[in-house]
């Protein structure tokens, strides 16, 4: 039964009790003598599950409804594998917008959002080998996943057949409660879920890089996307200004589609060479056949075949934005120009890394407003408005 | 002044009027005695818009409504880069149903469908050099293109920027009037555009590969299906039984999906290793995530977020029907696993001859009901209910 016993000691501490030193209480009343005696057996073997809590100051949502507020809460102790860090800067993504809002269902609350976090490592477990204290580390999207399935073999985490922990609102397969994200003073994550941070840059604009700029990375590079392709980009927001950055770097010929034309001017700052108002319809009819590559950044609902008319024969447009219903969208847009609907979605530990490091290299980072934790609502209600260049970064100090 | 005076002469003939031998009857009251003058001297440099027209029989729609009837129309004299041929056989395809009864808009009555053509050499041009009086011969979807563009020259001719001519219902750029197709006597096509059949086949069973054969192959080459790749087929008709069998003849596992269970024996003789049922829930659930390609055959309005969730990671679907109205598609079908919604379009001519070659040496062919002439009113009703294994063929001996 060593299972059962494992479930029923792991449960007692993640009630937040801190009891992992012996004597061992049993706080459970079904758990029988024998059951004791395996599990202090299992005590010395299984130290995974009986770990000391570590008290975090976080900024949670209880409800779908207030403002956030602050909220304690533990983190598991620094496991055999697992770093600890001092979360510096954690940017702020839409999709932390929509979990606190329920927009997609399931959030469990209090929810604690926040998946682009950068700081200085604090502890490191024995069998770390790629942290020390005192260096940079990062965590994106995901904190956990199978590592045994095909897809987390081929580094592809993100699509863990299993399905992979999210940093936030993630089932804790190690706690057995919920994950709570960056928006909160330290974190505790398996160090293969842990990104190496390159001091060269500034390190509140590196922070969105771990979502925004990975989600567009990723695509990028999984498409080849590069020298002699022209490439549209979708959408002026956080993810938006990372792939026209990302895409002029690889050497691609980027035109920024927008309905604004007060736009223009900061998307060829960003690296954009071109700009196309799509409520422009002879700028539309202009474009017609035009790109290899469309990056859609786009949540909002929006009319796909308009754009699929500009791509050329052979184009892929990626979705990295998705609208919350489904979208009409004819079959023959696709056949005409054998052209391809395509979804991206994060990216692999080892690419995140990759990104960094190339980000590191070529001077790449997100344009930020740094904030202060307690500006978290106000900042919400300004994303929902696109009233931000292009990413907004709390300031952890601050909380 | 030239080009409006080879317009006036070039309407003159396509009015029927066969007097291209000298001298010059110029009908129409418009044209001043300059403009004969200019004609007389391009008589003799433009010869390409001076032809000798060949009585052929035919069988067209005259309006939206009415059944076929039997329609006498002129094709043009052979050209130099002419090969005139006897048609034999004729496939009907769905388009041709569609385009009679002007569903996609922009028939022009009379209409001669069909555009899956075998037959046997009867003349060729003074330039002619691949094909020989009595060769046998094919003709598809197209009968020109612009052969200039940068998709021609990569041999996409289905996809020619200045739009490739039809085999029927076509804008005739030779006679300025619209395109002839298959359901008739005889056809003059330039050599460019008319494939090598093989004598080793049964030829009504190689007309539907003309079309429901280039249809299905040229995806499945395009993104190199073949050992080791799970592939789905969605629809048992024209393009779906000869999807099956390519994709079982290139190697792939192949599981027919259907929502009639009616159809597995068929399926699983076709070539298919599994059948399953999309009318059963339970089934769609075993098959979430299963397969690297789905060729969806389907013009009928369909839910393709369920295929979409049969798709493994980088999967793709392929659109090769495509309903007349724009389905309801979730981004989120698309990001979950980065999978691609594309289409496909036909094939280009070296790709349609390699198709042809392929199945000559595999000894693959369409499954065919040959029917007369003056069924097609009857065939096109039963095909409306699926009602053929899996493909009318018209014996033109029977016209």
């Amino acid at each position: 039964m060593p299972v059962f016993v494992n479930t029923v000691i792991q449960k007692n501490y993640t009630s937040g009790i801190e009891n992992n030193n012996t004597p061992i209480t049993i706080l459970t009343s079904s758990v029988s003598p024998q059951e004791v005696t395996l599990h202090i057996f299992l005590k010395t073997t299984t130290i995974k599950t009986i770990q000391k809590m570590s008290a975090t100051k976080g900024y949670a949502a209880y409800n779908a409804t207030d403002n956030l507020a602050p909220f304690d809460f533990n983190r598991r102790e620094v496991g055999p594998h697992d770093v600890q860090f001092e979360i510096l800067y954690c940017g702020v993504c839409h999709s932390d917008l929509h979990q606190v809002h329920n927009e997609w269902g399931g959030t469990v609350y209090p929810i604690v959002p926040g998946h682009e976090i950068v700081g200085k490592v604090t502890a490191v477990g024995a069998h770390v080998r790629k942290f020390a204290v005192g260096d940079l580390a990062g965590v994106g999207c995901l904190v956990d996943s199978c590592q045994e399935c095909d897809n987390c073999e081929k580094g592809l985490e993100q699509f863990c057949r299993n399905g992979f922990t999210g940093t936030y609102n993630g089932k804790d397969k190690i706690s057995g409660g919920v994950t709570y994200g960056g928006y909160s003073n330290q974190i505790v994550v398996d160090e293969k879920f842990v990104l190496k941070v390159s001091d060269k840059l500034p390190l509140a604009n590196v922070a969105p890089l771990l979502c925004a700029g990975i989600t567009t990375y990723s695509p990028l590079r999984h498409w080849k996307v590069g020298k002699g392709h022209k490439v549209a980009v979708v959408g002026l927001g956080g993810l938006g200004h990372m792939a026209v950055k990302l895409a002029a770097s690889f050497g691609a010929e980027v035109t920024m589609l927008s309905t604004s034309p007060g736009k223009e001017q900061d998307a060829r700052h960003l690296g954009a060479h071109h700009f196309a108002l799509t409520s422009n319809e002879e700028q539309v009819k202009e474009l017609t056949g035009k790109f290899d590559f469309i990056i859609d950044t786009v949540s909002a609902e929006h009319n796909y075949n308009v754009y699929l008319g500009m791509l050329n024969t052979d184009g892929v447009m990626i979705c990295v934005g998705a609208p919350p219903t489904p979208s009409l969208i004819s079959a023959f847009s696709l056949i005409g120009g054998r052209k391809s609907l395509a979804g991206s979605l994060i990216g692999g530990i080892a690419e995140t890394q990759e990104m960094l490091d190339y980000c590191a290299e070529h001077n790449i980072t997100s344009d930020v407003e740094v904030i202060e934790m307690a500006y978290i609502d106000e900042a919400y209600k300004r994303m929902l408005k696109g009233d931000v260049k292009y990413r907004f970064v709390i300031d952890m100090a601050t909380l």
